[in-house]
């Protein structure tokens, strides 16, 4: 039995290991999200657009648990350096994967509207805006885990994949809405799920970022240079 | 002079105080972008769509002089409870204040695009939606500052506002556009500013809810309960 006065600290590594584990499980999480909508917007499968719409209770709970892991890690162990990086970036971090599972119920609710139409085209360019999303934030949070420099910096070269697929998604759509009134309103979700794809990139974007400054203590945001923590 | 082995830690509050001071001038900027770029919007003003374009860099240095600040403030004083919440609050509304800049200048890119086009209608709501938003920042902002728990569930309390806005401006605009094709692409554009300025109001909603934690450690994110930190 340890003395009256002594705290019982578990040991920082190996908590940071499970803080890990649980933003991994969280993506892992988001990522399911992301694919099982845009594959209910493909195959109009409403029961799934249901699932999506109400199931995003196991991400909120993970996200409560890892903030609360962030703040016990600050507490307990005072980290520094790398170490105190690592804690803020992971606080960064839940707070993108969160939002992602949000932008999950955001398409959902497009998906569900858009399906009240007849389809306007075949889905080409949405499923692959999917796929890059949501390679993007898996290699993110690989990075992340890894401590991986080069990981991150791919991450933030394939926004710009998913940019020019979100103006093309926008060019065919209106070209439709245009010669076509009735195709207006399905069009207008299309658009919609298109961007909201494109903020799932963005937070992977976000994660890489954070992952780059964490390793190297080097702000990559805004072009700037070294920073001290 | 002190010791060698003493370090010279200026005092935590006061530190502290800076920090909250750096995040209301933040504060005001991205506020002073939304309603530059609006205002620009309504009086079809270029030259002010361009300023709000390239005029990021304030907002950007601060973004990473707080982080900075925040870094320094956890690893040389090891703060616990409220004072450790205030930290990692801070660290949260930093990010979603440099968002809202990032909105703006999404903002100014439809804005510059809408202009191409005779104006679809008189703009009420979207100048409307720009003050809920920016009142909403102001609010969430000052909450942080003061503490203010009722400031903060008032903030909360008007994101259903500025959503019912949003939807009216996507009715209206759709009837444009169905009985006018050339309606359509600066209808788009409109539906798009509309969007970008709820986003602004879910960046304070992000603050809002970070000041309740803060204050009381109480998670109101997703219904939750208290938590310990």
């Amino acid at each position: 039995m340890p003395d009256a006065g002594e705290r019982v600290v578990p040991h920082f590594q190996e908590q940071l290991e499970v803080l890990k584990e649980r933003l991994l499980v969280m993506g892992g999480l988001a990522e399911e999200r992301v694919r099982a909508i845009v594959d209910a917007l493909v195959e109009r499968n409403v029961d799934v657009v249901d699932q999506v719409q109400s199931g995003d209770e196991p991400i909120n709970r993970l996200h409560m648990e890892v903030d609360n892991r962030c703040f016990k890690l600050l507490a307990l162990h005072q980290p520094m350096a790398v170490d105190l990086r690592s804690i803020v970036a992971a606080v960064k971090i839940n707070t993108d994967l969160e939002r992602v599972g949000d932008l999950a119920i955001n398409i959902a609710e497009a998906v569900r509207r858009y399906m009240r139409h007849p389809p306007v085209k075949e889905l080409i360019d949405i499923p692959r805006m999917a796929d890059i999303a949501q390679r993007m934030l898996r290699n993110a949070l690989d990075a992340y885990v890894r401590r991986d420099l080069d990981l991150a910096q791919g991450v933030l070269n394939e926004d710009d994949t998913l940019d020019a697929l979100k103006t093309q998604v926008f060019r065919e759509l209106l070209t439709y809405m245009l010669q076509d009134p009735h195709t207006i309103e399905p069009s207008l979700d299309l658009i919609l799920i298109s961007r909201h794809l494109e903020r799932i990139g963005d937070h992977a974007t976000n994660v890489a970022e954070d992952v780059i400054f964490m390793v190297s203590a080097k702000d990559v945001r805004h072009h700037a240079g070294e920073v001290e923590a």
